[in-house]
């Protein structure tokens, strides 16, 4: 038996109240040599010494090292104290606080049980209920598609479908997308996330000078508001992004600052390192961005200010947070009580491309941008690096990162504006873009598209991923969005969405298991040692979704 | 290579956070194939693929199963991304967020290196610097001196002496305590932690009524604001019991809503589970202390209110927060930020019996009552479950549990209110009991002796636990006095206090090294089969510091 792989943190992702009285427990073991049976030995805080309960838990998941096994508990006693009890052959263990031993007092056990000593409803991890169905679309403002072609086009310096450059204006607009929302229902869309809207002199507009316009470039207020209002009518929610970690050079408070130094009333907003001459925090290496302060209770509120009125005034559903790895935790904690109070389901997607679980326990995010899960898929289809059986380890170790709570409301995700389109990562491969589509539907969480995805679009890394949508392609089908439609339809059934996964590999194939639904993946990555794995033949339910690609989506019974 | 020991957490006591430059980094290996050399590779976030720095880590401390290797570094840059370089013999691995592996691709190491993205000043946790220098003594109120003879002494039931049943009451007082300061300070005292003084009709008062009035038995305010001016005149800081988990069923609010049932404005105070007959959460199984909702804004702004009053009004210097871990994180939160408004250095010291890191990190409480070193010294000490290796171990693994800052900041304690006595527990070897003592004055954190361990004061579970202070021994010097005085002039001095700690066993004995002071203790558990150690003889710095018991303290030169 390997000691050193056993692992158990109370109050953690591998102890989690689902309501005010299930908790859910995993154990982490070795995946080699792993236990006959693992029971979790359970009972209330103040009776735990005289009346104990059992329950099996059972093997969930596996990564490359280790197997998880958890379990689901319906509690009786909410002050919720436990040990857990391991046994191979007729080796019996006690896996405590203590570590493990063969004996454990239970008589002491005050000073060393593992415990969720009590589950105060406030602190549950609170799932937002329409992640659960959400696809989304994530739609690069400038490029997508322009609406009002009356407006000032001075500003516009590339045609329509040539390649942009850095400094790029192709007139993109927030009409452009309403006009564009019925399309998008049609793909199976049903939440769109729009990188930032507000005023800025850039295409990208994460520089902003002024959060509360909306720039003139991409229309105003009421354009937004017919957008937002047109797409609730279809069921489509809209998710905008909120840039709070550093603003543009030009907003007023900085260039106080600028005029006035010391004296203005603005300078600890942002976080000065030389007077003379001027230095500042920024954004990467970018001067026009000065990072804002938010160690200072005063940016807090102005930015806490901007969150809530957008959702008040225009009831967005959502904000994604840019660069919110680099602002502080204690904003991000006002940041959610102010958003949640005025609208508990509007969702908080940081864009952390890491591990961020110290972000979503329930006091920060919702959901991250979910790199980890885009990393897995490249270095199993572009990159040659995985084999089935190692992205279905890798998959589980991501899923064993968080909460099952967080993670059904991960944005899952190919590619972004900050990325290589996924197509380009995989030299133009259809069926593989095709392939790791319906994997990132199955996976838990919410699937995000990339616009032009549908249209098998192509583009290296900034500015070539933000290239113009290709609408004469609009009305024309293509496997791609056959493909796209079938497994919204999918997400969009609660009994897909509810169902839990399970994921692994046999035969060569990656499968990926929700409920009754089964996907299964073939090797089709550039690793050359394993592909004698076959192509999977298409039967039953869903055969020829796609013909050509190296899966297919099943519906097995049990 | 056991790459299953292998553990790293981002944001987390594995990487955390000194000043707005400076971060210490934690890496757990294997204790048996611990690799020839450990490096950090690290950089900054936007510049890591070109230019990155190394720094060679140490092996710090080894728990049972584990060896942790540390380095603190210093920042240019604050956006802070890293890996692992990991040597054995002529392999090298790397160590990033994707596990183990040979080959590392920093082009690509924004998907997969650890990072601690930015340092943002207020989520630093700080430190209570006087905590360094504490030395902290317990006081349950009414056992330990009666001051105010002219009270009302009709509710005393008890004589001063005699063996105390659960509803005794002896008379002690704050007063009391207010006339023996200089006997404290004597004794190398410059902390008191005082249990509850609140209006409540038990002796212990953690069944409090009247949150804004001393209850009448212990005086009154003006006795209060004399005990504490008098301790700050000269040197003592006072650490007051919140009781914030449950009340009293006398408290109006609960009356109201015995009265009223659902129509009392104060019905979602509590936790209320049946209407008819009245079913409420409380504390343990004690019906007449009713638990509160921390989960309703009402009652933690209350709440909070109670814990700044005594704050402003009286300038107590911390709060001890009975069953803290029962009450809810976000209540908890809103706490630390409201006490620490009003006084940055009152320190929040949680009662939390197990390992409480997700309390511990900056955003809830400074420290707990470390009932984990308690279970350690008894194991050692009083239950031969230990030698000076486990000890060692243990030690070492209760380290780990938490940030360096954080263990500046634990309350050792050996007994308190809620336990066996220690002497007890080793069954009245007061050599046992003055070795521990060491141990627990040399051990990082502030060292809290319940009251009369300086007369070697014995007593079972309560409420034999909470006899009378013996004042007839108040003038008599005896060992354990004297040793507690040469611990805490030890311990009251910048380079002790300051000094990094490094625990091990070494022939037979258990060694506590902080800076030039070292602290032997040999095996004196009952675990004979390690009996074979010698006692230790005196010499050097320190000697005859304690003469009979199986340790000393001794000044080395390196």
């Amino acid at each position: 038996m390997n000691e050193n792989a056993i692992l158990h943190i109370p109050e953690s992702k591998f102890c989690f109240a689902l309501k005010s009285n299930e908790i859910c427990l995993r154990l982490r073991v070795s995946k080699l040599d792993f236990p006959d049976k693992v029971r979790v030995v359970y009972g209330g805080k103040y009776s735990y010494a005289l009346t104990r309960e059992f329950a099996e838990m059972q093997r969930q998941s596996e990564d490359r090292l280790f197997a998880y096994y958890t379990v689901t508990l319906k509690l009786s006693d909410v002050r919720f104290v436990y040990v857990f009890e391991i046994t191979y052959g007729d080796k019996v263990y006690y896996y405590s606080e203590d570590g493990l031993s063969e004996k454990f007092d239970f008589e002491l056990s005050y000073y060393n049980c593992f415990q969720y000593a009590y589950i105060n409803e406030c602190d549950i991890i609170k799932s937002v209920e329409w992640m659960k169905t959400a696809t989304f679309y994530q739609i690069f403002v400038e490029r997508f598609n322009m609406g009002n072609r009356d407006k000032d086009k001075s500003y516009i310096n590339m045609q329509w479908g040539d390649i942009p450059n850095p400094k790029s204006f192709a007139g993109g607009d927030i009409k452009g997308i309403t006009e564009k929302l019925s399309y998008l229902k049609n793909l199976g869309i049903n939440a769109l996330y729009l990188t930032p809207v507000f005023r800025s002199v850039s295409n990208h507009k994460y520089d902003i000078s002024d959060y509360y316009d909306i720039d003139g470039q991409f229309g105003n207020k009421e354009q937004l508001r017919e957008l937002i209002d047109k797409a609730h009518s279809m069921g489509i929610r809209v998710v905008l992004d909120a840039v709070f970690n550093h603003c543009s050079e030009n907003l007023s408070q900085f260039q106080d600052v600028l005029k006035k130094g010391r004296k203005s009333e603005f300078y600890d907003w942002f976080i000065i390192t030389n007077d003379e001459p001027l230095e500042y925090e920024c954004f990467a290496a970018c001067a026009y961005m000065p990072k804002f302060n938010t160690s200072n209770p005063e940016v807090c509120r102005y930015l806490i200010d901007i969150a809530t009125y957008w959702i008040k005034e225009f009831d967005i559903d959502g904000w994604r947070l840019d660069v919110s790895d680099e602002v502080s935790h204690d904003f991000w904690r006002q940041f959610r009580k102010a958003v949640k109070a005025v609208k508990p389901d509007c969702v908080l997607i940081g864009e952390n491309w890491h591990d961020a679980n110290i972000y979503l326990r329930g006091d920060q995010f919702d959901s991250i941008m979910n790199y980890a899960f885009t990393k897995a898929c490249l270095d199993f289809y572009a990159f040659g690096e995985f084999n089935a059986q190692s992205i279905a380890d890798k998959l589980n170790e991501i899923l064993m990162r968080n909460t099952d709570t967080i993670n059904g409301m991960m944005l899952n995700l190919l590619d972004t504006h900050d990325t290589h389109r996924f197509l380009t990562r995989v030299n133009g491969d259809r069926d593989k873009l095709m392939s790791a589509l319906a994997l990132t539907y199955f996976f838990p969480g919410a699937p995000c598209i990339y616009y032009g995805t549908e249209n098998a679009m192509e583009g290296g890394y900034d500015p070539d991923c933000r290239r113009t949508f290709d609408w004469t392609l609009e009305n024309k089908d293509s496997p791609v969005k056959s493909l796209i439609r079938t497994l919204a339809s999918l997400k969009h059934s609660e009994d897909f969405a509810s169902a839990a996964v399970r994921i692994y590999s046999e035969n060569g194939l990656l499968v990926v298991e929700r409920g009754i639904y089964k996907l299964t993946v073939n090797e089709s990555g550039e690793n050359k040692k394993h592909s004698s794995a076959k192509p999977v033949a298409a039967n039953g339910y869903g055969a020829g979704i796609l013909k050509n690609g190296g899966f297919i989506a099943e519906r097995t019974k049990y």
